[in-house]
């Protein structure tokens, strides 16, 4: 089964395509600068485990020029991998906001898509690219089913203790305003992972995304219990750009007090924060260097991200009332072994310690990294989001088949 | 030696006067509607442990006119307790925010004044009032030592890593955006009592804070590491009428998506939200009731407040790493057996494992509400916050009069 994976942004289309059920991606591809001159594909083509790489820089003045040119790419001499629009199978989109009206992956039908729409004002900037790029997908790939994976829909099993706020419950059943979750793609996907190898459906486990954004999730058996970014992907963890927690307070004195207006402090709070506003930087190898050179700022903004992580941990071993593992993914999750370290260390309290040799090993697969001793085992398990969105229109659909048959 | 505590808000003087180094105090007064007609005094008189009660209804103009009025009530034949103000020996001020310059009690001079001035902005509500309170009681007790004891004081010994937010660096460094922590003269009191009746000077603890407002502190040694309150006393845990933590990005939607203007949010956080906000009542026990009578918001909210003080549990013994007891203080503290049941619930991961017959058991003094097994102590602590203020006057006191010598 062919399962074309779609991440339409404002500007761009992310896409991988796979011949399921094989894991591996047969072409993967970025458009960037739609709608703006000179607008980049960068497409790439694994045939025989060797990479062929094609970049194209032309006009695509909206989505649609955009994914016809990728279509064009799919099927074109010597490079094509299919022959005709008519062989992909299912389109996967990611669509990061499904509010309370999707906990599953879902076949995308004109009710879907309406709902989706209602969705626009909780998420304004990524709903209206994501339903651009369903748009685009249903007139190219006219015989494909449509699904939708969402990035909130893992974390919809979350109790109500978990997701309110203490706010007038009028703004919860009116207005929506609750804690969603985001990464939830990730989180379920390397939770699974992490029950497979553990060998134990039923075991509580703490998933750290650590990538540009960061969030954690607490998993009992499978199921999210709770997340730390909530209404919007701002709150929790430090993350590159974004302050995570903060005081609300904060906000009413720097625009009641310090003459900023609310815009301002959004932006800063969502572009100028995080690592970036605490060091100038927000990749952590730059970080790291800075450190090393004797920057305390940079060793203060590491200290913090490590600390904010280390309570988290502490606070979902409370409520899961037990920790099988803690599992590391994402960019800096996958490749820091010192912030793992720096988070991992004084936790033996909660049965974490960490094997330093074992940490300091890289490698693609998952890998346990605590001691022989250690109650809770530390994992690093790779995400993979493309193949978690693939796996799911595979199990969808061939559930439907089934079910229809 | 006569020390007089006084706490000083925007319309009223709370005050009680201590005979040090006796625990009691003998006299206990409010001071109401001061600037408005028909102010009160409430005023209770402890001789040969009988109370005696007066109630005054008369117009004060200002707050010198309240305190000049409590210190004639000092002195009335039959009721007094001094003859003189200058029998007064220190006034013990509280001072809410003292910001980094207070990090202990301290003698009020010139320059202590200007630095409280300071930070007005960071405490718009309560140094104004607080500052007025000192310049009152300099006028009336001339031969006292003044004294400021600050809410803040108590968490100055939090580590970097635990007070700053992930926003630009010039926002700390030359606006003072940190947290700073409140409730810091009651968690210090209930943390001393609890190692004293540890006898362990190193326990770590945490102190769970439950009135109207809320707060829990992590305490290592005696020192605070980390507290629940930030910047302003609105993050944190669920409280009376305030939300607790909150996504900031909240904020940014109610006034863009929902029409609120800031001021509205900020009210709205600060007086309707918390468990008001959830189910009407700011009162534990209407929202027993309610709960009794089978209201399923009230249960949600009842849960909600728990659920929040758990995650703090958790994050506070990870950032310990150990726990040894933890400590509920304050009116709910102390007295909502149901709260601390539900809390320390499915906990047992953590050590924490409570007895029902020994919670459900009333009294005033320090208890302890553990099963015998329990690995961390759980303890009801009353906190006594104008007792703590005497005394910490009086040692600063006794202090630089041996240093004098």
């Amino acid at each position: 089964m062919n399962i074309f994976v779609v991440n339409s942004g404002s500007s761009s289309i992310k896409y991988q395509l796979f011949k399921m059920p094989n894991d591996n991606p047969i072409c993967t591809g970025l458009v960037e600068r739609i709608g703006l001159e000179n607008s980049i594909i960068t497409h790439k083509v694994y045939i025989n485990s060797e990479e062929k790489v094609i970049k194209r820089v032309l006009d695509l003045v909206d989505h649609e020029a955009g994914l016809n040119e990728v279509a064009h790419l799919l099927m074109e001499p010597e490079i094509g991998v299919i022959q005709d629009p008519a062989e992909i199978n299912a389109v996967g989109h990611r669509v990061v906001h499904g509010g309370e009206s999707f906990a599953s992956t879902t076949i995308i039908t004109k009710e879907v898509k309406e709902e989706i729409k209602k969705l626009f004002s909780l998420a304004p900037l990524h709903n209206p690219a994501n339903y651009l790029g369903i748009e685009v997908a249903e007139k190219i790939f006219t015989k494909a089913k449509q699904v939708a994976v969402f990035d909130t829909a893992f974390h919809q099993t979350m109790p109500e203790k978990a997701f309110r706020y203490a706010i007038p419950q009028n703004l919860y059943t009116e207005m929506g305003i609750r804690a969603y979750g985001f990464h939830g793609t990730s989180h379920k996907y390397v939770a699974q992972q992490t029950l497979q190898y553990l060998n134990n459906k039923n075991a509580k486990i703490i998933t750290i995304h650590l990538g540009n954004g960061c969030s954690m999730a607490a998993v009992d058996s499978g199921k999210c219990i709770d997340t730390s970014m909530g209404f919007g992907p701002l709150s929790g963890l430090v993350m590159g750009t974004r302050s995570g927690d903060l005081d609300p307070s904060v906000i009413f004195h720097m625009v009641n007090q310090l003459g900023y207006s609310l815009d301002q402090v959004s932006t800063l709070l969502n572009k100028h924060s995080g690592m970036h506003g605490l060091t100038g930087f927000s990749d952590m190898r730059d970080i790291l260097k800075s450190i090393a050179e004797g920057d305390k700022n940079a060793k203060m903004a590491y200290d913090l991200y490590a600390y904010r992580i280390k309570k988290y941990i502490g606070a979902y071993a409370a409520v899961l009332n037990g920790l099988d593992a803690i599992v590391f993914t994402a960019g800096v999750g996958e490749n820091d072994s010192n912030i793992r370290q720096l988070i991992c260390a004084d936790m033996d309290f909660l049965g974490i310690k960490i094997n330093e040799e074992k940490n300091n090993i890289r490698s693609k697969g998952i890998r346990e990294i605590n001691t022989d001793d250690a109650r809770v085992k530390v994992l690093v398990v790779p995400t993979n989001e493309e193949l978690e969105i693939a796996e799911q229109c595979f199990e969808l659909l061939t559930e439907k088949a089934t079910a229809a048959v």
